[in-house]
């Protein structure tokens, strides 16, 4: 990759984790992808000295500068001041934002504000970025040989001005070569056995290649300029684990799962015990999930998992809810309740507590039932309540896309 | 704050938003809290030459630098060798250390590996921070006039370690003040509402007053070392905002929620369409969250919601199954599903899809039931689809606390 990038995601309240900052991930991956290289990622708190010292700083050592955060209409956000004063320019009304934050208020029925006029201050002979999503302009200039773009701070304005207006300018602007990207993920898999397979296959020159390890499920990453090169690797991962593989760029199980429902024309409803409700989250996460999930059934107590799923009294009593046989139970009755083809289900224990020498804290069951056949996995997940249930919902969620996928 | 610190977060995932950096908003706001300012926070590539010089810049700016990640026992984790070289140490085998980590192995019947020695080359004279969740050992050392403490990645070891290890250490190193914090809660109110009761009570010298916008919820943190001029703030602003207000250091309006039943004994379940489960997970992060919540419907399909909760299939004709009519019959047909005291519902439209001028993408419909009254609620939420979702997710749980508490 040729051009390296700094990114600064501004906000005190980053600096102590009242806000997690996604901003700077979200543009270094899709700089990424384009060839530029994310080097440099800096949270700055909102105070002036630190951040003109700053934006200095990152214009110094790096060509292209990203800035997200301290752009709204309060006294703590100094973004364009300092950026000015970093470039030696100085703050003015800014015609052509002002007359776009107009039109977009009018719009809306919003009153113009003095604090609106705040936000369309901004260093003289700037570029701007508009915001389709909220009054904030972005906006860019150079300093000294570096070039620096502002954006808003709130995720979801500075994505899409992010991807409809600074992407594009910047793709105009550098000498960005035909970077290909594809994304393999695999399901259960040990990150150290998808290791050794990219050591066993080999990396070409001139392809990167990045292995990430998430809950239940891994995710490699190969980027390069060699279409050929790559798409050789690809295919000789993509076989390595056949069992374990979901498919190239899909996003998760869930999405996995979702795309091999569509494709089948049928449909799944979920069980959940320890999750909570997670599956149905991860998979309602996606748009149009509706024509394959209708729903699904929280059953945190055992009367709900006796009552509404149909689990044996017995079974429980027996067994306990969190076992082989109730994870079953549940499965094939969610069926029942919903009418689906398929059924998916979760009981075990997240933690802290619950946990026995028969059963410690981590033991998961998960289920999958439909055409008449049931198939329920045990795991022993290791971490926190919070890994546990992510852990416990991507294994079921990949479980049930195995299950499915094997069918004939 | 007297001392202020610098936290490097190791490894390249971050700073392309494959893995979101976490740790060091965790490490940043356990630090303010006893009085140390988390003033830099980078993320750094794992690449030898730039950490080594991240570790010495920070080294000669702050007195205390935190890093994350960089010490599992691949190629690529050179933490252990950059920090050893900006201290102008060696690496050897510690045997604190090791003999630890062989205890933990043997313990869990894994057997040692090479890989594991690695892990215990630490730099020589370090402290060791033991890792009571994973065989990554922590450690510690001058650096110039700067103290460096690196610590695993992982999340769910790096938080205990830091917990138990770390903390009590830099407590005891360090002159700390005793400050005092409060944090209030409120739901569903504008944060500049917020702000200018902020600033009409007026901030006593001495007390620092930070105000987070959440997602229908914000938080005011209040953190001081004159107990009596920050309680005389809290108790003001709480009583500015009685309907709002959720109470003193409470996570959010699952939590409250939560202890509220908790003390009246009393049991709701939740009826979820556009949340999709989302309710029944924050509620459900919780751990013995089961004694107040037996479960939940997430009824996606409009079949599921008449068939599995009992609404009226001439009312989704009617009224649509985003409407005021719906949202009143799943929080009263979940109540009869589970047999609990409250209900609790959302259906709203998420989108990006399925707006229409009467009801635009963000139009939020939350229920509550319970001793034969039902009350519901409609919102126009802006954002994304995850934006949205958590928005209704939240605005019902709080809707739900406030209609639980109005009783009497």
């Amino acid at each position: 990759m040729r051009i390296r990038c700094a990114i600064l995601a501004i906000g005190s309240e980053l600096l102590e984790g009242s806000v997690t900052d996604t901003n700077s991930g979200f543009i270094g991956g899709a700089l990424a992808l384009i060839g530029i290289k994310p080097a440099f990622v800096r949270l700055v708190p909102d105070d002036r000295e630190t951040l003109a010292a700053a934006i200095k700083e990152a214009a110094a050592a790096y060509p292209l500068v990203i800035t997200t955060g301290g752009l709204g209409p309060t006294f703590d956000d100094i973004t364009a001041e300092c950026l000015a004063a970093a470039a030696g320019r100085r703050l003015s009304l800014n015609k052509a934002a002002f007359a776009h934050m107009k039109e977009r208020l009018e719009s809306l029925g919003v009153p113009l504000r003095e604090s609106h006029t705040r936000q369309a201050m901004l260093p003289e002979g700037c570029d701007v970025f508009e915001n389709d999503a909220g009054t904030a302009m972005g906006f860019g200039l150079p300093v000294g040989s570096s070039y620096v773009i502002s954006m808003p701070g709130v995720p979801y304005e500075m994505t899409i001005m992010f991807r409809e207006r600074v992407l594009p300018f910047i793709k105009s602007r550098y000498p960005i070569g035909n970077v290909i990207h594809r994304q393999l993920r695999f399901g259960l898999i040990p990150e150290s056995e998808v290791d050794k397979a990219v050591l066993e296959a080999g990396i070409p020159d001139g392809v990167e290649c990045i292995i990430n390890a998430g809950k239940s499920e891994i995710a490699v990453k190969l980027r390069s300029e060699r279409e050929s090169e790559l798409n050789s690797l690809a295919e000789k991962l993509a076989a390595a684990f056949p069992e374990n593989f979901m498919g190239f760029d899909v996003s998760g199980p869930a999405e996995a799962l979702f795309l091999l429902l569509l494709k089948k024309g049928a449909s799944a409803a979920s069980a959940e015990s320890c999750t909570g409700g997670l599956i149905g989250k991860l998979l309602t996460d996606i748009p149009g999930v509706s024509s394959v999930y209708p729903g699904g059934l929280i059953s945190y107590s055992n009367e709900a998992k006796i009552k509404l799923l149909g689990v044996k009294p017995e079974t429980i009593e027996k067994h306990g809810a969190v076992s082989s046989q109730t994870a079953a139970e549940m499965a094939e009755g969610v069926i029942k309740v919903f009418g689906s083809e398929y059924g998916i289900s979760v009981t075990g224990i997240a933690g802290p507590g619950g946990g026995s020498a028969e059963k410690p804290v981590g033991t998961v069951y998960t289920g999958v039932s439909g055409g008449g056949r049931t198939v329920v996995r045990r795991f022993l997940f290791r971490g926190g309540r919070e890994s546990v249930r992510q852990r416990s919902a991507n294994a079921a969620l990949f479980t049930a896309f195995s299950f499915i996928r094997g069918e004939n």
